[in-house]
């Protein structure tokens, strides 16, 4: 259903830039709401996601419904041009709820009960949840399903941000019905987790249980299928009430907050993408990080990844600082405005906050707003209302997308699987080996995808894969076709080690990249603190080095000393018209852009545009030919852009240079 | 009942210095009882605590009491001219009740049963609990009403050490009937806790359960409630017990022995000494701490502030080390005299410990006490030979007061609130801010009463306001009142941020006292490690810093860089004859220091004398006119005081000058 | 039934050296099984461990019971001349087992049960458990007793690796019933606990349960006792299995593999070493460690005290990384060989591993093993195979047992006594005040016997006591009587503070060898981070210090700055024709080497053999005189040996002296 792809404005408002935040009007008194649509409309707010935690308001006892508040809050936002992104309210069920049915609360690994109190107090596989969630949906639906307001389904929240994983013996019973679907004989379930080791062989589904806590390493095959079902589990939650919204109002599109976002990892966002009309991501900061800025350009461009390249909505992020953190840094002045323009850039096409005025009480209430505890005469509200009009500026980007020659693999299986325990280094982390590779290309003004591995290869020029642990069987042939075809492919250690079943693929690592990558690794050597490796390059490596010999391929870097001292550290093997690269170790920043400089130039593949180190740049265009080139000087001092057109947010033409101030942002319109 | 007011000395026996120790003779043998006996006498020992642990012993099954070892033991004690603190017996219920009704064991939030083995296994909630101690105390009560050692009552002992929070069933039950009679409507509590976000909402009374393990972060107001709660059920047991005391023996004064130390937080010490007769205090010294002696003189200050002003017990600390640490240090010689003296000059009328002789067994044996494992001949006996004889020789300072010129106004409820989760700076310490002002003034020799906000602060120049996240109504107009009368008030960050609620103030902070002080902050900013931020005086602030404005007071201090630079960072407004004063960052010592030289000055607050820095000073004075000055050197050199009179000490009689030796003490009577 | 006393050898094999591993063929196809036989001949192979997790193969459902796999690998083993260690197959319920009776399933002290998924998922307490465990042994036993290739059987497997402790409701029957036994009566119970410290004395033995989760600490009595109860849980378990075991194949030697390795601690191996055939042990490396070699050194003599000074079988260890540690470090070329070496000149008669093949799934996958991941063309698999060769070469060193001049008492109760809580320094470490004074001898080529206190000790001219907390009444006076025959005691602090039932001898510390030593310590005095006590010899105590009197020995080192100034630290008695030491504090390791070396002086004790320093020294003795020089070179530069021989491993004949190569070894048969 083509209709359902983008927000649904109202009529006659156009398709303006989707600008605004959560709105909770049920916190505050109703001479508060007339202020509020006041300010919203100083801003620029053009659409707010209403109802998110409503549930216990719309249903203050079991099966009576009352949506009084909703109808007028509605009414007002609609006569102040604001349209609703209305929530399904499902995501923190009442009191009334949970305490009529103590078994819906989720339980941990360690036998534990979360209970009422906070949110989320859902075991996802609960039938008792699923019931007064659909029927709360409908009820929803049914009364709203004709407000010219309505512009967009926003189905629960954050699924599975604290119950990702439920132990309890509901889940237990979903986990194995789970398994027998994906398994079909309990034979095939015994081969698949390798069951013959410490005696753990099942005889009938009924033994089987959540990974619990156990005397000691759970089964990691156990480990692995849980993970993928507890997905699932939240999945068929969105599924579930997505279906009721879509039969009672089929005009409108449905989204979900995904949580791409440092180390989120529990959800396949990746697969979940392909379900919703409309893909939507919370992001951010993560403090301390080595490089957040970097880290908000990966998740967006992830969440492009999981929108198939479309356009989507950013529906979270903070104006300030968060609460959730142990030291809740504030954002500086201009950060507000960067961070926003970073994620339209790789594709958001609406940017709102978490939340809209900052809560007097509960647990959130020193999360920053839009309007702040101080009010409107504050810095923040200021940067807000600019930010609004800039966003008015970008309208015409809407609905470009990015055309990049680079693919980077990204695979929320694996990452479940090369974090399990057991492993060589346990202080691994997937998603930072995919940013070490990630970071340098950002420096660089490279334009990155960040896909699945099952995604559509044959337009770029280069394929990173970093540290994909898991693969199937398809991916070597795959990417073996795509280097024969010329392009270029970077494999990074621990690669291809195992199946889908997270079984050994033997005969020496990196397993399925063995003949693609021309190597052959006998050993991981695993780096402890204080014993780097040092390369060829005088570079060197902390955590991670392999005993490799290089049969088919030519080292780049070779280890410098220790028991590998001579042998290859970094090789290239020309595969037909293309080549493949393999990295044996973590490589550290400096020596990581020094391999990629070199990929770069092997793949032909160049920057987005030339201009100095401090920019962030990246690009969109649209099928007319109409191209923007965005900029953002993350330094302290004015950095120069050589390209040319017009700045969308100041009018200004520029010939083939501009300098983009201190902290400051460029938005061009190159082509068309 | 003013006869309650303090000890009730056996007759002929005057008014002794209180000195002694917890005495458990029921580890030892008959024999030892006589050595016992023998060493108090040698020690000037006049008072023990007995039958603190001694419930299984006096009622070894259900109802079957046995007092035989309790007489011969307060006989004996008697003959030798010791007289008894008898406790309750009521805090580590025997086997067999607990056995017998295991739900009154308490639970944690976690749901874990904290079981029999240690000591109080007891939910603070328990009727079971409930009734079999108040029959206990009564049985006891009624056998020793009449015995001549009797000279205070010890209400079980150390309230909530362990168990100051129980989440069980039965706890749950007794939460919620405290909730009902504190906001009276299911719809004030509502709006108590903000239960609008997350759809915490609750409909009837019995939703509502102790704020344990959820998904994520708890309701704060429940939270803070639920610490009310607690302290309050503690006290509860308290009244309970002393009321069957008071109704048999009401002569006898009562007590209960706090714990004003370190970080212990979770009983409202100041709402509770009102409700005793004599004030007690167990002090440790906390170990390591950058200052542990500013940390006992603080918590004597506080004890104080707990008793009114009015003398009080040390009823527990250590000859030497402790055995509950991770590294027990043993304390020097001479340290434990300092220790004790420090107290007597904050208001102890009794110096007592933990314990008399050295357990052999149990979890306690390598715990100090008056008597080690090595005997008595040993420097720790010495040492508490010596100090009984120092302790008779200040028979006269007993039931003199202090004077002081400065309030510090410190709540147990701003502490719990000002500590919850998902604040801006999850590292913030109240107990920490507190002695950011304390220490300077303890290290200026100026004496500081601690006390309550509602105090009277009449008497006072200078009141000092530490990080008091949370206040009333009440408070800031009475500050106000304070300084336009000519006082001096010193706010610090954080301060004034909520209500009783835990709402927040709007408008900007620090909310409460935005008039008084002239200034509003838009926005905390928080730092992170290595991310401080620089004053205009060259010192540097390393948690926390605000964006400030100061329409209505003048900036002593500013930010000097980062996106703060120039603006405010200390303030001072002239407020009618007085002055209020705001620090918006944690000063570290030495700005501290200079901060408070110029608050002092401004109130005209001086030290107690002019001394050496390396001298504690305190002062305590009776109504008709005599005064002592007390003299502490913690240093390894000696140090001038200048000052006259005679040392009770030594019975020397200085003029105006007096060399206290390097780890030496005086105590000069200086009026009268 | 001395025939039991060593593998039972296939008739016609001789008497090989024991070489081999962990042998699963269960994960593996038949044809790799065939290649399994060619590669074990192809490395020297002599014998594997089988079936140690085959219980859920061996009895799929409760009762049926199938052989028939294990009857091929088998007959292909002995076909192949490899002979077969047989595990019983109990460490691992299977599914089906635990499902029936989920009361089966250890419960931890927090009440959280552990429960399947990994292994060894059994209460040791459990009659369900032991009722299905020892009708399996009979059935595998009787199946497979005239099986030419059985040659050893191998109890369960690593017994309490994971479920040491078990605190569910069936244990607590049998805690009781063990103290029960232990105590005769309640009261005698109650005076070995102290139970009259903190009220809890116990009216009867219904009231006692396992130290669970309390409010604080628990009583030391019940956990040292429970402690012991574990223990012994586990040995029964053993007994039982080994009675069927005995029965059915009386002629076959029973063993199960100790876990003397790093910090194990909670399985009295020493006491245990009685009950077995075979002695035999599991040892990993301990990563990081600041010695790992002289931790392996260590152990195996422990485990030749365990085994009486007899021959013993090295079970498991790894060939190079385990998988299970945070970091887990591949072995160096030659690591390999020197570890085993280190082991069979400390009395090993048999090398092997976990496992022969690497796992393809499961937990342990990435855990090295004899055949890697890559396969047999490897680094691994050629040292492997050149161990083989070695290991046949040194046939004849078997039988043959040490001669040493030096015992070090060690016992694992003490061990579990002086690591409880509430100790004066928490950081306390039994193994590490045990090596602080093995490592300068196992550097010095000193051999050491490390033995029970019960052990006969006329043998031996130094006896050394490290941190002995826990002592019986006996052993001060045999000590005594062994210095005045002229032996050499020195004893370390910490050591001789309680009796058996953790009570503290009192009048001094340290308490049982006070007269021994001739000195009185008044008080511990233990050491924080950044206070650390000077010597006189300028060395620095870190941890630990004692305020020490000397009435009866002379100083050797003093304490030079602090309170204990002046003080004795380390002293000498002369006792007899002998000497005792004492040394009170912490020695860092050139003062402990330099104590060490005036103590072996006292003692008349020399080195194995003169040698550089990087050499590693061991000895083995036979009756008939022939005697073996082990020697490993463990730095990167050859080191000279001042001994003459034959080298086994290379067949030459040194005169005098030999040269080590950099990381090489030497065997010199020295004598007969």
């Amino acid at each position: 259903m083509p209709e359902r792809t983008w927000i649904r404005w109202p009529e006659g408002r156009g398709t303006p830039f989707g600008y605004g935040a959560d709105y909770n009007p049920e916190q505050w008194p109703r001479e508060t709401w007339l202020e509020d649509v006041r300010l919203m409309r100083e801003a620029g707010v053009t659409i707010v996601s209403l109802g998110i935690f409503a549930w216990s308001l719309l249903e203050p006892r079991d099966g009576a419904f009352d949506f009084s508040l909703l109808d007028d809050v509605m009414d007002l936002l609609h006569e102040h041009g604001v349209a609703v992104d209305l929530a399904t309210a499902t995501a923190s069920p009442p009191a009334w709820l949970v305490t009529a049915h103590p078994d819906m609360r989720p339980v941990d690994a360690e036998g534990r009960v979360l209970g009422f109190g906070g949110r989320q107090s859902i075991c996802p596989s609960s039938p008792v949840y699923r019931h007064h969630s659909l029927r709360l949906v409908r009820a929803l639906a049914e009364h709203v399903r004709d407000h010219p307001a309505l512009a967009l389904w926003h189905v629960n929240n954050e699924f599975g941000c604290h119950n990702a994983h439920c132990y309890c013996d509901t889940s237990a019973a979903a986990f194995r019905a789970w398994l027998r679907a994906r398994h079909g004989t309990i034979a095939a379930l015994n081969d698949a987790w390798a069951t013959s080791f410490w005696s753990q062989r099942y005889g009938t589904w009924d033994e089987i249980v959540p990974p619990r806590l156990a005397p000691t390493f759970c089964n990691p095959g156990q480990q692995l299928d849980f993970f993928r079902f507890s997905s699932d589990a939240h999945v068929e939650q969105y599924l579930a009430e997505a279906a009721v919204l879509h039969e009672v109002t089929p005009d409108v599109p449905v989204t979900t907050n995904f949580m791409n976002t440092g180390g989120t990892k529990w959800l396949d966002y990746l697969g979940w993408g392909a379900h919703v009309d409309v893909v939507s991501n919370d992001h951010y900061l993560q403090e301390p990080s080595p490089h957040p800025e970097a880290e908000l350009a990966f998740s967006a461009d992830l969440t492009r990844g999981c929108a198939r390249g479309k356009p989507w909505m950013l529906m979270e992020q903070s104006t300030s600082a968060v609460n959730w953190g142990r030291i809740n840094r504030a954002k500086d002045p201009g950060e507000l405005w960067r961070n926003s323009l970073s994620q339209v850039g790789r594709g958001a096409d609406a940017i709102c906050y978490f939340q809209w005025r900052a809560s007097s009480g509960g647990a959130e209430k020193f999360h920053s707003a839009m309007v702040p505890h101080a009010g409107s005469d504050t810095r923040v509200f200021r940067e807000v209302t600019e930010q609004g009009r800039r966003l008015a500026a970008l309208a015409e980007v809407q609905g470009s997308v990015a055309a990049n020659d680079v693919a980077l693999l990204f695979d929320f299986e694996a990452w479940w699987a090369s974090e399990l325990d057991s492993h060589p280094h346990n202080g691994f982390s997937y998603r930072r080996e995919a940013e070490r590779l990630y970071v340098p290309l950002w420096r660089r003004g490279v334009g990155v995808d960040v896909v699945h591995p099952d995604a559509d290869l044959s337009g770029y020029r280069l394929v990173l894969v970093p540290a994909l642990y898991l693969v199937a069987d398809g991916l070597a042939p795959r990417l073996e076709a795509f280097a024969a075809a010329g392009g270029t492919v970077l494999v990074t250690f621990f690669s291809g080690i195992v199946d889908v079943t997270d079984r050994v693929r033997l005969g020496g690592y990196p397993g399925a990249f063995r003949d693609l990558l021309g190597v052959r690794v006998e050993e991981f050597r695993p780096l402890r603190p204080g014993c780097a490796a040092t390369l060829s390059d005088g570079s060197r490596a902390l955590d991670w080095s392999e005993d490799l010999s290089a049969p088919d391929a030519a080292a780049r870097l070779t280890y410098a000393d220790g028991v590998l001292a001579g042998r290859p550290a970094v090789t290239r093997r020309q595969a037909g018209a293309g080549s493949a690269w393999y990295v044996s170790c973590d490589l550290q920043p400096d020596a990581a852009a020094s391999v990629l400089d070199a990929v770069l130039a092997d793949a032909g593949v160049t920057a987005l545009a030339e201009a100095d180190d401090a920019l962030e740049l990246t690009r969109r265009v649209h099928a007319d030919g109409r191209a923007y080139l965005f900029a953002i000087n993350h330094s302290g001092a004015d950095a120069a852009l050589h390209a040319g057109g017009t700045d969308l947010l100041t009018g200004a033409i520029h010939e083939a240079r501009v300098v983009v101030p201190a902290g400051g942002t460029v938005v061009l319109r190159t082509g068309g």
